[in-house]
């Protein structure tokens, strides 16, 4: 990596912690040029304006994502213990990732209403994480893990609203047994489409 | 009602419709003041400063929410009846009632990392909601309607879940079948803690 590259990875990993706890609207080159000690000018040359720095985090937090929660699922095998190890490391994600939660959770309520790329790329984001949920839980089902009957786009549903439980109940109220309870959810519902699919 | 009250119940009518767009944190006295016609100085006689405007906008909206959500719920018997008369209520407040989404669903990610009196007051309403879940899901283990195992907080955290999802969904990505998905999840999410009662 390039001396440049290296300083714009150092900025964007600054900016996704920021807006991990301001939000993406939130992040200004002003407060980031102040975490960084860095002069408002200088961070102009790496992001031309806000919008663009904004969009940059979004990517970068995607791309963390897709490092610390899919890639490693795809070495399970296929089936029950991949869409296991999928979910497990979503929660490790909000777990352990970001010191004010999910950048890209918190920005799914604040974009919900801002046209625009940061929405688009959000929205991007959002679905391809969705679809590869279904995926996962389609190859389960190939496999005989899960019920013939199970549909995989009604089950994945499901799963983002464990683990947005989890995160709402951990980040606002505090509750630190949120992620067992996600955990919980998440077993008693394999058990209702494993279980159905035996009988 | 006097006209003073009138007054600020329409005022507060329209903040909490802003507020829905742009978020709490988002509400100022000056963007409510050019929606509304008047003159800044004439809302800052009604609120004394930006975060009372705040605290009275998501005053107001967990009273329509108790108005809109749980009165209607008590007049079902208790027990099953109750639970997806919430249920049922909670889900009509998501799809008809604000412009842009629910008021306090949107705070949950804006105030997790913002101590404050507006945080404070969120999570007093969240608490008192997920408490009036969990009794109404006591009062129908209670019925018999439940299995005996049941456990409420579990459950109200699911149910929580599944309106999250149901939020992100049709807010975010305009998924016009995520009520539907909601109540298919709720419906299952009983089926198995009824089929548990019966095993």
């Amino acid at each position: 990596m390039r001396k440049g590259e290296r300083t714009r990875t150092l900025i964007l990993n600054e900016a996704m912690s920021l807006a991990s706890r301001v939000g993406l609207e939130g992040l200004s080159i002003g407060s980031l040029a102040e975490r960084l000690e860095m002069s408002k000018s200088g961070l102009f040359a790496h992001f031309g304006s806000k919008e663009e720095l904004q969009l940059l985090t979004l990517k970068q937090t995607q791309t963390l994502f897709r490092e610390q929660v899919f890639s490693p699922a795809l070495t399970a095998p296929r089936g029950l213990p991949r869409l296991r190890a999928l979910f497990s490391h979503w929660l490790t994600w909000l777990e352990h990732d970001l010191p004010g939660g999910c950048v890209m959770l918190a920005a799914s309520t604040e974009y919900d209403d801002r046209p625009g790329p940061v929405r688009d790329l959000l929205v991007a984001g959002q679905r391809e994480l969705r679809g590869a949920i279904a995926k996962a839980i389609r190859l389960a089902i190939d496999e005989r893990h899960l019920a013939a009957q199970t549909d995989p786009w009604q089950l994945a549903f499901e799963l983002l609203g464990i683990v947005l439980a989890a995160h709402h109940d951990r980040r606002l109220l505090g509750d630190t047994r949120s992620i067992a309870r996600a955990r919980d959810a998440f077993e008693r519902l394999l058990e209702a489409h494993r279980a159905a699919a035996i009988a």
